[in-house]
């Protein structure tokens, strides 16, 4: 260290970059010129050789909740081990139908209105800064009218987002180290992943691969994918997903009206993820708040990643009823606010933009459009594997395809396919316990890839 | 709740919404019905009268942490206080000095790449959903070579983010409850907030209005804003602002050079936030990173907001150097990746595409421009409170104007100035207890503005 600190440092290394300097001019030479003395090896000062790197530890013990986390996040996982199969294979035509990611281009009328809004901030007139962290008004009028229409949530209990995954994180945020927690097994990582990074569970306990309390509720075909409540602890928190992912099943109003039922002899909070609910046909909700008495024991989180191709464009949005309340009578939702107005600044205004434009009746004609599209593309998956033989669930409400492979590894599956058909899929245990077994295999894909990953699919298994 | 759960819901009611209607036709039409139904109070058994509404309570309890905070975040009471003045005064031209927000529209050049991004996202070739969690591969080179050229930061120690303030809880839930902190007093309130709804203090002290368990390290003109690091606890985070908001204070190669041989010699990790280095002029350091020895003992968080008007836009990065590692040796930036994969899923493409852009030569050129802007309006306000013979700091290597009114209450001095000049400031106070007596004036603002708050200001302290 204490070369560092007797290296002087030169007028040209001290200035901390090229982008200070005062004009474009001098910007370009700069940066030209403090390359080359990098490269010559002169700035020698912040180039501390490898030993001096791994030489100083500071005295700030780590996160010990971060620790007990296992092997990295399940999706960066499945992109490493696709990359390592494209360095494998450089030649291959790799198909993902892994993460989720949707492929379909999002439609004319709402990348028209974020341009617009773009432009816009180079006017006066449509300038804008910050804006309420909660969502511009208009946003959460429309999604309110839209998505709640007669089930008595208003605009003011909508938080707009850049997303449903943020969003769990800072209702973690919002409960704290101190309350217990239940998920779906299997269910979308993140819901554990955020469990344990804030604090609320136990080691992980690699014998029954489950961290120390976490309830966890099997969802497995032999109960219809519904968690048997009479076998289930009370917990302070219980996140459900419908349409789930991974299991593409819908909770039916019956099973519904059970599970707040249960929560509310429970004393519970239902954490609800409608993020696919634009897939559900028929009568099935679409929403918990369709469940009479919901609004006192229920927060929603949804997202237009799957609807309008949102993934990377980040909007989503949580409801938190007014009238649910902590035990003390104290409304969730006065804190929730308090924890997006002090970690958030609220959603791109550009995004924003774009989520009127989907809530606009053409809007949400080419949602239904986009949604349609991959409806199809789930259905083609569907009799792909029925017609192998396979055992295959979901895929009627939801975009993704649950199938069956009784006895063996999930990983060992997903290994196999990706070596011999160059398709990404994810590996059902990747999603808890109960998935093993199981492969989820997602319909977001090019119609021409999904159907020649099906292709696939039929000369591996014929 | 016996009422709503016996209540049958009629298929009309039971409709979550319009939204799921399968064409715009009948969109359009269930809503009208709905919305009539609704007013005609058909369905009854969603809306739950006042006292059922407030009868029921969950069993979990409010999070003890978030409990701890005071009154309402700083910004936002201050909106309150602005929208009670403006229903006061209807006809009153309110000028705002306060939240710091950018009022100058974003230079063509920028808000064209945005433009260009969104309209791409509805074509086969550049639609894009899902980024990396850690910001495009390109943004973050041009961020490393920008920012950080000669300072040895790599493009992977960049986290490109959705801004600062989402960083700073990002980085709080990275270090968890069980580290102590410390802060400038007075300093942007987001860092203790988020400190005390982690869980890392104890309860706030009425008397001296500070939280136990954070050392508070005093600015004043007195110490020339740098804290007297002899009288200063060590703690495991130090939270550093530079230029500071609010006081506008740029820390000297010297005093940094201070302050991170304090960090090493005690172990602790800087989180340095340097949203405002742009405005630095001269050899006064714009990153931590330029202090020799700084990568081991440093985390910097940034944001475009302040020099490309990207408070709406939202878009930041923070480093998080490879080289900082906790007390066992396991690298600081490992745990952080991980905070951003699970519970972050990348900033908006668009607003990433507005970054690509500004750090292009014609986008560094237009935010030099902004920057000299908003530091001409810097120069009038110190100049008409220097006139009138107010003490005044800040103001030379940052966009805010600290002005000494000794002796008075912040808030009463807020207050004196909204009632009698329509311009809305901000109380020192409300950034911490040494903040007493000053009071920030914010140079974002249109030229027009800024000169008739002067002339106002000049008014009333002639």
């Amino acid at each position: 260290m204490s070369v560092i600190h007797n290296c002087h440092v030169t007028p040209l290394s001290s200035s901390s970059s090229a982008f200070f300097a005062q004009n474009r001019l001098s910007v370009v030479r700069t940066q030209i010129v403090s390359v080359s003395h990098k490269k010559a090896g002169v700035c020698k000062c912040v180039a501390t050789s490898p030993a001096e790197q791994t030489a100083y530890k500071t005295n700030v013990s780590r996160n010990g909740n971060i620790a007990k986390l296992q092997a990295g996040y399940l999706f960066p996982e499945i992109g490493r081990r696709k990359a390592a199969h494209m360095l494998k294979y450089p030649d291959a035509q790799v198909i993902s139908l892994g993460i989720g990611d949707t492929t379909e281009p999002i439609p004319d009328v709402i990348t028209s209105a974020m341009a617009k809004r773009a432009l816009d901030l180079s006017t006066v007139e449509g300038y804008s800064g910050y804006g309420a962290e909660q969502g511009e008004k208009k946003l959460r009028a429309q999604l309110a009218s839209t998505f709640y229409a007669n089930l008595g949530i208003e605009e003011d209990d909508i938080f707009v987002s850049d997303g449903a995954k943020s969003d769990i994180s800072r209702l973690q945020v919002l409960f704290g180290s101190n309350v217990t927690m239940a998920v779906q097994d299997p269910s979308y990582p993140a819901y554990v992943d955020s469990s344990v990074i804030i604090g609320q569970t136990g080691q992980f306990q690699k014998d029954i691969e489950k961290f120390a309390n976490i309830e966890y509720m099997k969802c497995t075909p032999e109960n219809d994918f519904f968690p048997d409540l009479s076998k289930v602890s009370r917990t302070d928190i219980i996140f459900f997903c419908s349409p789930n992912n991974p299991t593409g099943s819908a909770a039916s109003r019956e099973q519904l009206t059970a599970l707040v039922k249960f929560a509310k002899d429970n004393g519970s909070i239902i954490i609800y993820d409608s993020a696919y609910a634009m897939y559900v046909s028929g009568d099935t909700p679409k929403s918990i708040f369709e469940i009479p008495g919901a609004k006192e024991v229920a927060i929603e989180t949804a997202s237009f990643s799957k609807y309008a191709g949102f993934t990377g464009v980040r909007l989503g949005w949580t409801v938190v009823p007014k009238e649910l309340k902590y035990s003390d009578g104290f409304p969730v939702a006065k804190d929730f606010n308090r924890i997006v107005c002090t970690g958030f600044n609220g959603a791109s205004n550009i995004a924003q933009a774009g989520g009127i434009a989907c809530l606009s009746p053409e809007g949400l004609e080419a949602m239904h459009e986009v949604v349609g599209f991959y409806k199809e593309n789930t259905k083609i998956i569907v009799d792909t594997f029925t017609s192998l033989g396979f055992k295959v669930y979901g895929g009627i409400h939801a975009p993704y395809v649950w199938v069956h492979f009784p006895g063996q590894s999930s990983w060992d599956v997903f290994s196999e396919i990706l070596e011999k058909t160059h398709v990404v899929t994810t590996p059902g245990s990747g999603f808890g316990p109960a998935g093993e077994g199981f492969v989820r295999v997602s319909a977001f894909g090019h119609r021409s890839n999904v159907l020649e990953a099906c292709r696939r699919f039929k000369e591996l298994y014929k």
